[in-house]
């Protein structure tokens, strides 16, 4: 979990239609109060990964916060007849889910404004980025309607640069896995592992080894193609990268993060996004909820369970329903009066929000495609940038932009102290050491964000000491209050989470309404 | 060289228009014999991909083949002020550059005829179908305004089917990796590689090995999340695939080559395919280059080098120009009578044709996203369909289509010699031993092409014995004739090949054009 891909909740508007989609409709009609009907028993989602509610609730539910998790909620229960409403602190919708462009103003709580002046078509995706194929994202976007294409999460031709040294990721690659074939080649040979393998079983790994290491005859590493070419094939061979640095130097190089990037079940090629940027999904499922079911600027001041209520006050207003979703993030609503016990505070106190922060670079110039060749993927680095993110969109337009920072924990908090301007200075000079002098020159325009200084949210996202008794408490109702989040699941900072969430709090709150109907 | 990429010349029609570019003006400007002007000399090219020749030519050269190598002549010598026509056997532009879509017609040598049924935005890339980020193809894509996107060429969750057996990709990656970690550990542990390795290499080493094989505390390889899922991680952590086959059954199942498939430099992660269908290239040289500079249908009988001209004799006609640049594949250039002398024929004859085929197999649904979760990539299978590509476009729309085999030489030739119904249900038995009988119940239609059996190619591309001196014979003029093609670089099977050649061919000639000027 110590290198997350994904933040999930909270935020800054995104440009947000009011056109009801199904969801809406069903979502009005239980608002009119009306009973289960014909139509509603012949109710089939439309595709599969749709989520289905058997029988139909007229209960009012009042949800706490406009995230992704509060919004799938609303989306969800709106199907199935529901009256609800959902109270977002900020002026915006969508949580961490938050695609800057041109013209939008980031805030921070320290009172820095950041005006993004990015050109037509460049969008900073400064919260979710990517979504995994097996992820219940995939079925929302399928769904909402909401295009997709592929992320390039892993890219070998992007750089590693580690202790001081840059090569690219395909030349890390192929001298580590030479020299680790070699050695286990060498080992085979000197019989130290007959106990293991049988002849058989040796022949069957040194020819795996020779393909993995493209081990020359005698099986050593002596180089390989795939290191790649300082002038590619073509009329003749090209002319292929220097032989490797030795054994030693390649271990020391520290390049192993790097070049198993990709080898998680949560970062595996291929990875995706939405055709031009994240806020898509909450835009589709604001369409789908209603806009005017969302009030923003409503911060929660209180929360009462009653014996067959729940009133949620906010700054301004009141508002009793049947049941309440609160969907903050555990740190913050921890710090809200509640009746809910001093169980549920102690619980809610045990998860520790974690910083992060990243930045957007825009250059005028997509000079990471014209000069580097690469396009797309990530450069990883032992910097306190952790990662440089190429665009994978807008391939061969005039501008473009990078993620020039994706970094939590420690690096995110000194990031985040600085000034913006400071934090591109820092992150401008940490770049450069591998692009060289362009990566500063040519910068256009840049915003950053530092998640623990967002309003409301004060965290990118949180880390559980352990997946203990305070987690299980809150994955349960107390009283008539629900809690839902990505911060609830095994899924922590993906927006995959906050809909897995919303759909188990969901599935609990209508089992308990058709029971007691 | 044994398991190439991409098809590259000759085929069929594709939808051209005739707005003329840049190129188109230039060209223009040579065939009305216009002296270089002011404007010429201002001349820069559009991108840095562009290609610059200095100074202009006005001969009239013949081209021999419009493929992507006979285009790609045009194209740079209609800029450089040279008067281009080219004869093309065929009826449709294009060579092995060649996307089918619903409504077009395939026919193969034999006599037999193909209507592709295809949906609305379903295409079949039936010769190349993707690009290296470091391929001279991706320059032409920006120089003409050809959108390319994301082309899925490795994918974890798409399948490995060897010796009856099928895994992920991600699994069988996962389990190899376990055991050569835990192998390699174990030798580290027993100093077998004492000579070799430092303590400190050792230590380095074994962190290594650790991270890459997913090793337990005792570094061994007890399985791993890489494997995947039966149900992935969201409300509790999930339940993972059970533990891994031991080492013995994990050697024998011979995924070697699969797990390794995007190690090459040409096959590296990510890699491209123009939005909509290969053939938008085509279609841009073809706008470029001006329709009417081709004349389709004109199958060449004889080429006649003479002291100061080229005359080139086709079915119907003969046109004498000043150099001639001929394109067509060594194998049938070879048949056509020419006056170039022997040791010319004897280079011709030497590249050896390759068959090569693939299928598209169109569905109603598109299951392997529904079910399988594979958005793009390649299962990698050691049956006689070797591949299965699934599209990396029009991700969640209704219809799609897989390439069912992509084979070349003996399985090509074995499912060329079929019919086209023979083919599919060879096809389909294959593909339903690994995704079950929905593989064959659920399909739509389909198109297969055996580039052996079509007409004017008579092979997908050449296998050169040795790149020796029948090969760089041919890279240089014999007289006035020039020849070009993948066929004649080390990216043989490439359109960058085909490119590459082309240039290097234009610019052989525009030398020698400005030299005796």
């Amino acid at each position: 979990m110590a290198d997350r891909g994904t933040l999930t909740r909270r935020g800054l508007l995104v440009g947000i239609g009011a056109a009801g989609g199904a969801g809406a409709m069903y979502a009005a009609m239980g608002a009119l109060g009306l009973a289960p009907s014909e139509q509603d028993k012949t109710f089939t989602p439309p595709r599969q990964g749709d989520f289905t509610l058997k029988g139909r609730g007229a209960a009012k539910v009042v949800i706490l916060g406009a995230g992704v998790a509060g919004l799938t909620v609303a989306y969800e229960l709106g199907k199935a007849g529901y009256d609800c409403t959902l109270l977002e602190a900020s002026d915006r919708i969508g949580g961490r889910n938050l695609t800057l462009r041109g013209g939008d103003r980031l805030t921070e709580l320290n009172g820095a404004a950041q005006d993004a002046r990015f050109g037509e078509g460049v969008y900073f995706n400064a919260g979710p980025g990517r979504i995994a194929p097996w992820m219940v994202t995939m079925d929302y976007c399928r769904e909402l309607g909401v295009p997709i294409e592929t992320f390039v999460n892993s890219n070998a031709s992007a750089y590693v640069h580690t202790e001081g040294r840059t090569v690219r990721n395909k030349t890390a690659r192929a001298d580590m896995y030479g020299y680790v074939a070699e050695l286990l080649a060498k080992a085979t040979h000197h019989r130290a592992l007959d106990r293991r393998l049988t002849g058989e079983d040796r022949e069957r790994l040194l020819e795996f080894l020779r393909r993995f290491g493209d081990l020359g005859p005698k099986l050593t590493y002596e180089g390989s193609e795939r290191r790649g070419f300082t002038r590619y094939p073509g009329m003749d061979g090209g002319t292929a990268l220097t032989s490797p640095a030795g054994l030693h130097e390649v271990l020391a190089a520290g390049v192993g993060r790097a070049i198993t990037n990709d080898f998680g079940y949560d970062q595996a090629t291929p990875m995706f996004q939405p055709v031009g940027g994240m806020d898509a999904i909450v835009t589709r499922l604001v369409e789908a909820v209603g806009r005017d079911r969302v009030r923003t600027g409503a911060r929660v001041t209180k929360i009462t369970d009653q014996a067959g209520s729940v009133t949620v006050t906010w700054e301004g207003g009141e508002l009793t329903a049947d049941y309440c979703v609160t969907t903050l993030p555990p740190h913050i609503l921890a710090k809200i009066p509640h009746n809910l016990g001093a169980l549920v505070t102690a619980a809610l106190r045990t998860p520790v929000p974690v910083a992060a922060g990243k930045i957007g670079l825009e250059y005028g110039r997509r000079w990471w495609e014209l000069e580097d060749r690469i396009y797309g993927g990530v450069t990883e680095t032992d910097l306190d940038i952790t990662h440089i993110w190429y665009p994978s969109y807008g391939y061969h337009s005039e501008r473009g932009l990078l993620v020039g920072y994706y970094n939590s924990g420690e690096p995110a908090e000194l990031y985040g102290a600085l000034t913006p301007e400071d934090r591109r200075r820092r992150a401008l000079t940490q770049g450069k050491k591998i692009h060289g002098e362009k990566y500063r020159a040519e910068l256009l325009s840049s915003v950053s964000i530092a998640w623990e200084r967002q309003p409301h949210l004060q965290g990118g996202w949180v880390r559980w000491p352990a997946f203990d008794s305070s987690f299980t408490l809150l994955q349960r109702p107390s009283g008539r209050v629900y809690f839902a989040g990505d911060w609830l699941t095994h899924l922590v900072a993906w927006q995959a989470g906050a809909m897995e969430s919303a759909r188990s709090t969901v599935t609990q709150l209508h089992r308990r309404v058709t029971a007691s109907a």
